[in-house]
């Protein structure tokens, strides 16, 4: 059995780890940490986790690290780095669910989430788990920079076309929409119901943190970043992100060869499904580890392609486990996904 | 026409009279008064209003009465005492839409609101504005006191049965459910998007502040209060309130009875539309001021009423206009509505 | 393994079976049967299901039972004679989620299911699938009847005080609220999403067939029936059913009472959850098989009760794979719930 | 007064339009005419309309223009033709709000509407009614094409820059969402709740009816039109439209210039607000006739475009009405906005 401690334990994607990991046949939910939480049992704070599991939530320190084999994070930026050092240092694995040990770029880290980077030093140990694309790497991981809600929907549209070389390279419009479970549990007037409810607005227009991590893994996984703009938005729906991409195909490209290359590239991904010529709905992947992708290729040669993925799941909580599979050689949906059919994965 | 001030602008229900008296063709919006939002106009807080309304939204106080007609008032509970005092001195009219002076016991007031009432010496003088029981106090009120949102669509209902005399004095069950609106525009996170979505829930329960009301207005219209409980519930939704009663009716009484009670109390009331044997639809009172009504009469003997109201409109702004509109000798529907056709209201 | 065929394979309960039971470890997915939908993969038809199942829809014949030992059978009720009839002649257990199997009397059927029984001769074979409270009969059941998705709420609420005689006689208030997909996928203007979303209405008012259901088995279970209203409503969600009752106390009953009858009822129920004195949510039990409760007494003895389910589990595929496990001898959370923790169910 | 009748008076568009023309105060409904609904009172069908408007719905017949000045046109594409032409040939005005009289080439309209047009001998006299940009033979229009939903909230905020050839013509990436309502009231079971609600999907991608009539007016009011996509979304709310478009702007523009572009087009247009730097949101439109529009320019010189409409109003009825209020002479706001304050339209 892998023990785990999550700390972050009583935020959505806290939640989320503990629903998941509570279903895995390999893991042992050992520990929980939390701050202004502390003293209380989960299922106290989430009754949801009732029948379920009781753990007390703990204050993080060195000496609770004791007895654990990994460590799942899901904290804000900026108050991951005592924890992850402090793993490191005596050879526990953490995956960190949040953004701080994504980018590369100290410059781009600060621009985008506004304070210096207080674990530098490890960097260079963090390895970025797009699970479909970076396997071998995460396998040997020892800290897993999780990639974001958004960069996961968009990084699996889109590597297949940057890094076949199919597209120009003019602007690419990528428009993403998020439930709001992305924002997390905090209050803020502009996130209560009646402000979100029967509308949909764009925010941090030309801002957005996981604009530099496109980027950077675009170029990482495809070869090159092609010119893009990146506008989120919000939906009134608690999961799911659905994203709408916008390309020039380079002229002598068909809609086939398209077809041929996200086939070549995730036929043997049980998680991404392409599903060409359907185009995908968020309610299609919710509550699962899917990511679903579609296209359609317009007669002025424009590639319009979809993606959706629960926010949760796949753009958190279950690529997190997806990676812990693989770190322990586990097959990828371990407690994810169970009794696929004999027809599938041909 | 009216010179009208609005005090607690920037609300929900003080963005609901603004659009509502926008409209009304006897009413000049003259100042609009805050608090945290003062300096700023209303239609940059609100950018819904933008082309509408453009008034700077100033501090409240003593200078600004002048050249008023009438004040409403959209403050929480315990802010309104010194407003009234002050537009009651001077002669101007007050309309609160809070709950500050519909209690004439100020026992149960405290219990309720947790603090003392702090204009006591008023409390005389304020008259309960449920239009359809009450118009000829209100068309002389100088403090009107509008009526909560459960109240109206609960009293509405109950009423006409209980000045009849035709149910029996047992358990009355009161089951409400309100959109979120009706909670405000503060943050809070239990009702942020993620916590109210696909989601009910019960709350407040045997401890909400319109009970006492309920009951003492059962009273002063229908001339006792039966048992009853008042179960209020969140909805996922932003406007709206229905509330399903049950009660026990008498044994020699029938339905047309039934019928004709609610029809000889409302026919010639423009804003209470009976349904039956329709059941009422909260989206068919959106966005206007009217309550809808039905019932069904069960084999047992149960009555079980249905009424529906928007709570920003009947339940708020909308019955605090039909009511200035009484206390100015203005046909009620004034600014509510318009081009009655000839077939209603015979 | 058992081998499972399910009937109905294609509907919102069908498919929630399907997704369930492709989790279960004990449970092979031998054969899925539909109308219209033969011929296609379930997969494609719900792509909900890809990479997960891909079984093809076929007709249901005599010879397709052969090979498996157990029927799901989630079709509308009156066609589900033959299928039970040939199972139960050949020793094949089924399990009917719909309403065919519950009802003794076949007046009461014929009056709200509108057409008469066609296998009234399997009857008294049937059992009564409530997990809770008939645990013993369905270990030896050939035909289990699976409860209503009410009956399922308002029974696991109300039979502890029935069966303690703790209430009075009165007419007892239920009021209930489905989410959408109770009412399947079929296609219906009145419950297209401009109709549903941002209102509420009760519906089936003093009709509902679930009626008799709750009244038949608060006698079996509980010992008599009271005097009830039952007043379901559709909610602008897409999963869940909120139950709130209001009934009388008995003057001598004490919430402390209350709260020990409760207790010695379900501590040992991993399936039901009292919360008291906290207040059920729908989205506390969205997507498990739970069921949770609470209470609260009024000042004037009347005691106000809530319960909350998924509808789509705990209120029918959920609850059918509990009594599946029941009849095998399986742990009744198998497939459903894993790795609860020590201090649970104390 | 402006007598008129209404086809199709009992879909959305209708009932919209009675709605907002009952708060008309220069015009008469006078005739309600439909199809499967002919001999209800319009108030029966739409509970809503109650206590409002109960003229009795009729079939259409060259016999009951008499009297009408007239005629608002809310029917599918096909069944407008015989109305349009006997209304003409009396010299009876007409305002089709659906897309029969829209689009001049005639395959276009085969090729999307999927048959042959049946009035093409009155294409000549059709005015298109984007009523910001048309408004000179709106004034002298007798059939009146109201623009469909996804072209107003489109065209209005690329027209402006278009006309001012400012974009690139490389491809522009059209992104836009609606609420149901725009899909009618007809039962479909892909519209059903439970399948909208909680999720987002794309659709007719590539084969969207409006894309020509988006061609077409780009042609006509901006002088050409650059290649683009359009790729429609299905959001779960009721009401609104909410339109993303990523245009590359010219090297030499700069931000000022082109908020000075919006401004001079738009400022002496009520209806038409500029938000920069804010970006709208579909509630702040909501029942009401304005389009928001809001813009970023990205550092890669991409201009991100943001308009949000009220597909009810905006797209259909309330343009309508605007159009009606141009055609005889009266303010564009009559019956629609009220009581704009001094500080406006500056």
């Amino acid at each position: 059995m892998i023990n785990v401690g999550i700390v972050g334990a009583a935020g959505y994607s806290g939640v989320e780890l503990i629903k998941l990991l509570s279903n895995h046949p390999k893991v042992e939910i050992t520990r929980l940490f939390g701050h202004s939480t502390v003293g209380s049992r989960i299922d106290e704070i989430h009754p949801s986790l009732r029948n379920m599991v009781s753990l007390e939530i703990e204050n993080f320190s060195s000496e609770s690290l004791n007895g654990l084999d990994l460590i799942f994070i899901a904290l804000p930026s900026g108050q991951t780095y005592d924890v992850v050092r402090q793993a490191y240092s005596r050879g526990i694995k953490t995956i960190d669910i949040g953004g701080d040990f994504r980018l590369t770029n100290l410059d781009e880290y600060k621009k985008y989430y506004k304070h210096d980077h207080g674990a530098a030093e490890l960097l260079n140990y963090a390895v970025y788990g797009l699970s479909e694309w970076n396997e071998s790497s995460i396998s040997k991981a020892e800290i897993l920079a999780n990639p974001g809600c958004y960069p996961t929907s968009i990084l699996l549209g889109l590597l297949p076309l940057v890094s076949s070389n199919v597209i120009e390279n003019s602007n690419v419009s990528i428009i993403s929409y998020s439930g709001t479970s992305g924002a997390g549990k905090s209050a803020a007037s502009n996130m209560i119901f009646s402000e979100v409810n029967e509308s949909i607005r764009a925010y941090k227009v030309g801002a957005h943190q996981h604009t530099p991590e496109i980027k950077q893994y675009l170029e990482t996984f495809g070869g090159y970043s092609p010119e893009f703009s990146f506008v989120p938005h919000l939906l009134p729906i608690t999961r799911g992100i659905y994203t709408t991409i916008t390309a020039q195909l380079k002229s002598n490209v068909s809609e086939e060869e398209i077809l041929e290359i996200f086939r070549s590239n995730y036929n043997s991904k049980i998680f991404v499904r392409l599903l060409h010529p359907a185009i995908p709905e968020i309610k299609d992947v919710n509550y699962t580890n899917f990511c679903d992708i579609g296209f359609k290729l317009y007669e002025n040669n424009s590639l319009v392609l979809f993606s959706a993925i629960d926010n949760l799941v796949k753009g958190a909580a279950g690529q997190a486990i997806q990676n812990m599979n693989i770190m322990y050689g586990l097959p990828q949906e371990t407690g994810l996904l169970k009794c696929i059919t004999k027809h599938k994965l041909h």
